[in-house]
Order: C-alpha cells, then sequence, then structure tokens
C-alpha cells in the first residue's frame, strides 16, 4: 500500500509498505484524513534533537525511533473500519471512526506519533485498537472528525488553566494550537478572549472562532491593552514565556501549550515577584478526546474555517514545505 | 539613635540617624531582634540590577530607591512599644510586638524592606503600623518572635503547592527558606520529606526541623532516591529549576522560592513532556504570617535550632560577610 514517510528529513511516498494486519483486538482501517501537526513539521526538521532531548530527559520512557529507517507519522485521523483482527468485536465495516493515536498490541501499548513500526495517519491503512475506537456521529465528515485531536489538545490546555468564564484570557500565537485555545475558551464560557498574532490572516480566523479582540503584537503589547487572568502560549519559540513573565500581571496563570525545543533564557525574577503559575501542557486524556469530538459533531465548534487546504499522500512533502511558513495555512489535511 | 546602613554596597553603623516620630495610627517601638535575611544580602550584593530587572518589569510598581543615598534595612523584626502615635490606640508600653514589614502613613504603604527612608529593625528604634501589630503570646522570646517572618515564608510555599499529608516533598537547599520550609511541611503532617543540600550541617538542621531523609547531591541525584510528588526549589541559583524538570517525575509540582537573580536556562520541552505546574512563590499574606508566630509560640515549630548566631549593629557588617558562605550559619539575630 502507499503511505507518506520521513525518509532523511524529507516526506516521501512509497507504494511498498506492507498492509499490516489486525491482532486480537485491534482493527484494519481505511484512513480518510489525517491532520498535519506542527509537531511533525518539527519531527522532521529537528527529529535528531527532539530525541536527544528525550533522552536527557528522567522520569518518562525514551522513544525507541531510528532517524536512519523510514518514520511513519500521522496521528490526527479519521477513519473507515476494513475488518476486525481474530476475536475482536468493533464497529461494522464501513464505519467511520476516530480514535486517541494509540495502539495496543498485546501487552504493549505504542503511540501513534512516530514510529519505525506503527503506521499512523499519512497512509493508506492503518491499525487502530478496538477498545479505544470512537464511532463518529450526526454524520460528521471525515476532514471535520480528523480534527477532534487537534481541538482536544486545546480542550486540554483550558481544563488545565481553571479559568472561570468571569477571568480575561489571552492567547498568544493563533496557530491550529492557539485556535483550538480559542475555540475551547468559547466553549467554556469565557467572557474575554484576547487573542495575539503578526498575521492578519490567524487575527481573522482567531475572531471566526471565538476570540472578541484581536491584536497585532507588532503594534503594541497585548498587555498595554488588556490584563489577563490567565495566558496561554501558543507560539513555542525562545523567548516568548519570559516576555510574558515579564509583562504579565502580578499572579497571572501561564499555560504553556507551545512546544519550544531550543534552551529558554527565563528571568526567575519576575516570575517570582509576581507570583506566577505556569502549567505546562501537553496532549490530553481520553476523556477530553471524546468531549472535543461530541462538541464537534453537535455543532458546538464549528471546525470548518481551520481547513485551509486538502492534500493526496504526494502532497504531503510539499505540505510540510509550506507549513513551515504558516501564514496562509491553519490545518491541512491529507486525505490518502 | 543608632542603625546599620547599606551605603555603597557595605554596612556600616551610623549614630546620628534621627529617631523617628509615630504618625497617627503608628507606633514608635525598640528593635530587640531582627533575622538578617538572605535578600539582605542579595539586594547590597547586586541591588543595582535588581533595582534594574525591577523597572524592566510591568505589573508591578518600581521600588523607588536611590543607592547613592543610605539604603535601611531589616524586615524580620519583634520590638517592643515605646510610644503611640497621636489618637493611636496600641499595646501598652513594653508589650514585645511584631508585625508584617509594612508602615502605613496616611495614604501611602511603604514595605519595610530597603528603603532609603523607612527605617528596618537594623537599628534601635523604628516605626510600625499599630493596626498591623501582632503581639507576642505565650511569654515567647523576642529571638525566637523574630522568625516569624521567615517562618511564614515557608508555610506560604507550602500552601500554594496545595500538598497533601500522603503526598512526597523533595525540599532542594536547606538554607533558611529551605528549613521554613520543611517546618512547614512537617506542621502539615507531610510524611515524606526528603531534603538535599550538599552541606552536612544544612543536612542535620534539616533533619532536627523535619526532614525525614536527608542527602546529598554531591553523592547522587535526589530524584534516583526518592519520587517526589513537589519539589521546592529552595536554592535560587542558575541551572536549578532546569535540573529540576528534567529529572522530575511526570506530573510533578514545582515551588520555586528560591531568588535567582540572574537569567535562567530551561528547556520548555521537559516540562512539557511531563506536563510540570511551575508555581513561583514570594512573601505571605497577612494570615500566614500570623498563622507562623502562632505555629511558634504554641512550641509546633521550634525555631531555636535555626538560630545560629547573634550580633549586634556593630556586627551587621562582619555577619553579611559570613552569611556569604553560608555552610556554618541558618539565621542570624541582630540585636540592637
Amino acid at each position: 500500500m502507499r503511505a507518506a514517510v520521513l525518509r532523511e528529513g524529507r516526506m516521501i511516498v512509497r507504494d511498498d509498505v506492507p498492509e499490516p494486519v489486525p491482532g486480537p483486538g485491534q482493527v484494519l482501517v481505511e484512513v480518510k484524513a489525517c491532520g498535519i501537526c506542527g509537531s511533525d513539521l518539527h519531527f522532521a526538521a529537528h527529529g535528531a534533537d527532539m530525541l536527544a532531548a528525550g533522552a536527557d530527559m528522567e522520569g518518562v520512557p525514551d522513544l525507541d525511533i531510528d532517524l536512519a529507517g523510514d518514520v511513519y507519522m500521522g496521528h490526527e485521523f479519521s477513519a473507515e473500519i476494513l475488518d476486525a483482527g481474530p476475536g475482536t468485536e468493533a464497529p461494522a465495516a464501513g464505519s467511520l471512526v476516530t480514535s486517541v493515536p494509540v495502539l495496543i498490541s498485546g501487552d504493549s501499548i505504542s503511540p501513534i506519533v512516530y514510529s519505525n513500526t506503527t503506521v499512523g495517519g499519512y497512509a493508506e491503512k492503518m491499525l487502530l485498537s478496538a477498545p479505544l475506537l470512537l464511532p463518529v456521529p450526526n454524520g460528521l465528515s471525515a476532514e471535520h472528525a480528523a480534527l477532534t485531536e487537534p481541538m482536544a489538545v486545546g480542550l486540554h490546555a483550558v481544563n488545565a488553566s481553571r479559568i472561570e468564564p468571569g477571568e480575561a484570557a489571552l492567547v498568544v500565537g493563533c496557530g491550529p494550537v492557539g485556535i483550538a485555545i480559542i475555540a475551547a475558551l468559547n466553549l467554556r464560557g469565557v467572557e474575554t478572549i484576547v487573542a495575539s498574532d503578526f498575521s492578519a490572516t490567524r487575527r481573522a480566523l482567531a475572531a471566526t472562532m471565538g476570540a472578541h479582540t484581536t491584536l497585532d503584537p507588532a503594534v503594541d503589547s497585548p498587555f498595554h491593552q488588556c490584563r489577563p487572568a490567565v495566558v496561554f502560549e501558543a507560539v513555542g519559540a525562545p523567548g516568548i514565556i519570559d516576555d510574558v513573565l515579564r509583562r504579565a500581571p502580578a499572579g497571572a496563570r501561564l499555560v504553556v501549550a507551545g512546544v519550544c525545543m531550543q534552551p529558554d533564557t527565563v528571568h526567575p525574577f519576575y516570575a517570582i515577584t509576581k507570583q506566577i503559575n505556569i502549567q505546562f501542557v501537553f496532549g490530553y486524556d481520553p476523556g477530553e478526546f471524546a468531549a472535543s469530538l461530541r462538541a464537534i459533531a453537535e455543532g458546538e465548534i464549528d471546525v470548518a474555517p481551520m481547513i485551509t487546504g486538502t492534500v493526496g499522500l504526494d502532497g504531503v512533502a510539499t505540505a510540510f514545505d509550506e507549513l513551515g511558513s504558516p501564514e496562509e495555512h491553519c490545518k491541512v489535511l491529507v486525505t490518502p
């Protein structure tokens, strides 16, 4: 079968990937749509650094990936059931499903994110775990269902902030993560959502997705124009955290959802003086994933404006290049 | 009257300081004991940097201090009432009191911490605000009552952590702040308190004050020997925060109580992957200050082992020098 894989830092299309065979508890699915995530771009460009940083770190299992081999990616997918493994209860063939990106194989659990062996959503077919499947309800399209995962990231960040509707939120950066946070803040009933981005296109999308005010930080500091109780950092570039610590009001909470891969410089003195709380967030839990699907399917979050492009497997490499300068794009879907 | 003041980076004794005159709502007190705080050493050595960092920061009022003039310091005091300002209700002359280090003068509020004008506890006499006075109960000595303020810092850090008795705590650094945190953890009933310091003297004091296990980080990482839910950073030197982020278990909470004045390098990637929460803390609220005095006066916290020296005003400069290499000392009291 065909799959787009990472080989030596570039996405290439292979047509000789063996079709995976579902084991007990697994299903074989046909991928209908899979979003391209910023973390995939990061991994393609800086995979070795990410693996080295992971290996330096204690307290979490290492990613076991060989960058000399092909790497499967794609973790924001919706798919149609083709077949189930031996003795496996699963939705009927043809059912549209999504799932947290985790594959259970006997006693082992593999993230479906970067792997030399576990095929992800940038492929015609892949395996999923029957107990983790969520049927896509309400006739929701495969394209919109594929947004379940990125929107769950925003929902998790907002839940972790414990923001109350009367507290003002500032979202710094309106890429896909920032937009997902804005949508989740709006869903939670937050009455003051301010969004900051250099890009006019992104500011317009932020307003569409629920921001009440949008700001261009090139014109003036967002902190001169609002007094947020909670700041969501959704940029992930060096210097942003320190800038927030320097400018934020005393007692502010900072939720760091942007993934800055480089070492970063901060002034602890700023944060101490103002008793700032920083909650670093990552991913979501299965309940948040299911809540995200429900909110999209019920029409509480309209993800349509976020989808700015659709490509086949052959277009993945070009899409990765274009997303490197993401002014024009929010979410690009791969429809294998 | 006599006072030890900071002049051109050194503590000197002046005998020509005008005796302050209490206004309405103020009392004149005779200082009985005043602890030397690490932040005073910081300010003496790096005052210009601290003022510059403060001026860079938004969201908090600037400290209005002229380093070309003499600076009064001393914010960990107990004192005896001498006289009250016009129309001011206050405890009887001779009463032993303490207070949060804040002086109210009409409509203005001045911290009693670093000031060109508001005399602090390194002086024979000073002004306090009558509404903020706490009588020292139970015949507690002036020396022990002077520990109210630093112990309140520990209590505040522990309250901010929201630690539960069944959660393990690691305290990194056993200077006065770390020791105050250990005492507060012990008071809260935390069942596993692990303390880490390079100094054997400090580790022994940590054990005396309530640590169940003490570790020398030169021998092995504390994180190889315990799995803390909450880590208290009480060192305040560059590199410590990042080391905790790298080694701490996933989901750990980090309370930063050490005041690192320099820019510091961190890897946000570590904190994101492990979804770490960092609460920066500073000071205490008036309720915590009162609770600290109560705990000391009731004998729930025995501060006696923390007092490792007592000096007169003439000894302040030497004490500042000795506390620069603090292996031998915890808290030195000035008894003017």
